[in-house]
């Protein structure tokens, strides 16, 4: 086995304790698949890595340092799951950052899961969280390191059937799963809840909306109630690894994986293909 | 320079870029001030530490174990500041935690912050913040290594004169201070912000509260405006370092350094010897 994890490009996983990732969750991070060597859609990537530095005044440690890591650590395990996490670095009084922050870049090689196929196929079952999202537009949409309501949500159901919690703002409204983004489909319609007061703006789901402009399924970003979501004709989940999971059942009621979904996966199949064979041989 | 952090007891700094600390925040933390080689208040820190660890269903490793570290840190620097972090340790699937966590502790000690003692005597200016705090029950009264809000409501102004800058939550009211928590007087009685929402519920704070019951001066914790505060006879901030700090300017507005505050800063001077004295014979 090669390098998997590589700090500031460095072949090591020890990080400082005084870092401000490790001191207070102050920093960002992504997460996307590596197939066949190749690191799926990582333009977007970096380029969310460097809007959500942008939003907290972290400085961007560069496209092209970022790749080369990639890079080194696609060639160790050319079919797995890539994390990018980007830290204000060390140092600060207090929460005050330094005048000067060098951020720390850590970045990791991981086995994909191993979900069943049927996942895809038949759908997953999900539940609602009793955890909320609590509201605050000076975070919302960034991929932050603050992921504790996430780990109290994800710890209110055992592992087994329910693949994924759905979570509510602390208005009640649906806003997105403990992982992944979500989709309702009605009347031909897509919708999916909007992220300006709380949640995580996914690469997926910016990907998905770009398939369902080309498919002529027009998107709306709005806010939903979960009676809203219960009459639904189809619901989706979507985030950089699983790509689209249809909903077949959502706290007891079923759902048909429907023409959306289906539509939109495939489009999304053909994308990753074109993604794999335009870096493969470019 | 003797020892100044502790990794599960190792002296290193090193901790891995895998633990749920650096990888979501997942942790607590206290800091407290050493003086004369004793940590203190710690048996309050040490019991803070382990409700914390409880609201996150973190493991608690034991106050045995930390107070041995805490004694080899106090050797290194006798007067100075002791922080104490507990995370859940390395492990899980995504957010999920692992069945069963052990935790990290990591134990470090710091020169004391070099505060002007007209701080004390005169008081501080303090400015209102423009980002809020969400409001998530979940979360609300712990000690979380999720402190972005923070830290962003603490890049709000340079360092110079205004030493605090206070946050409301979403709903306007207000809560604590970036660092410390806020006390008001008006008519002989004390205010402080209930912290049922959001906020850290503050050992310095309990101190206070402990020292306005053998004073004879009423305590209640409630929602409070801007407005109110503004109305206040007398302010003042907690935190277990600087102990009580008046506040004599908020937002332009001059406050004097009333008696409550006189008489709960000499309380607490009083049990700040008496622990001394308790801890250094005892």
């Amino acid at each position: 086995v090669g390098v998997t994890v590589l700090v500031n490009g460095a072949p090591t996983s020890c990080v400082d304790a005084s870092d401000r990732g490790f001191q207070y969750g102050d920093g960002v991070f992504t997460t996307l698949p590596v197939r066949q060597g190749v690191p799926m859609f990582l333009p977007l990537h970096l380029a969310r890595l460097e809007r959500d530095c942008g939003r907290l005044s972290i400085p961007f440690p560069g496209r092209d340092v970022l790749l080369q890591d990639a890079c080194i650590l696609c060639k160790t395990r050319p079919d797995g799951v890539l994390k990018i996490q980007i830290t204000r670095g060390i140092g600060g009084r207090g929460y005050r950052p330094p005048e000067q922050s060098v951020p720390t870049r850590v970045l990791g090689i991981h086995p994909p899961p191993d979900y069943p196929p049927e996942l895809w196929t038949e759908g997953v079952e999900v539940r609602f969280c009793r955890t909320r999202l609590g509201i605050n537009p000076s975070l919302a949409g960034v991929k932050h390191l603050n992921r504790l309501e996430q780990i109290l949500a994800r710890m209110e159901w055992p592992m087994g059937e329910i693949r994924e919690g759905l979570m509510l703002d602390m208005d009640g409204r649906v806003t997105e799963g403990t992982m992944t983004n979500l989709f309702a489909a009605r009347g031909g319609v897509l919708f999916t809840p909007k992220l300006d007061l709380c949640g995580v703006v996914g690469i997926m789901r910016a990907l998905v909306c770009e398939g369902a402009g080309e498919l002529g399924l027009a998107v709306e970003e709005t806010r939903i109630t979960p009676d809203e979501l219960y009459a639904a004709d189809e619901l989706f989940l979507t985030n950089s690894v699983i790509g689209v999971w249809p909903v077949c059942r959502l706290e007891g009621r079923i759902f048909p994986v429907g023409q959306a979904t289906r539509e939109l996966s495939r489009w999304l199949a053909v994308r990753i293909q074109e993604e794999c064979a335009a870096v493969c041989t470019g």
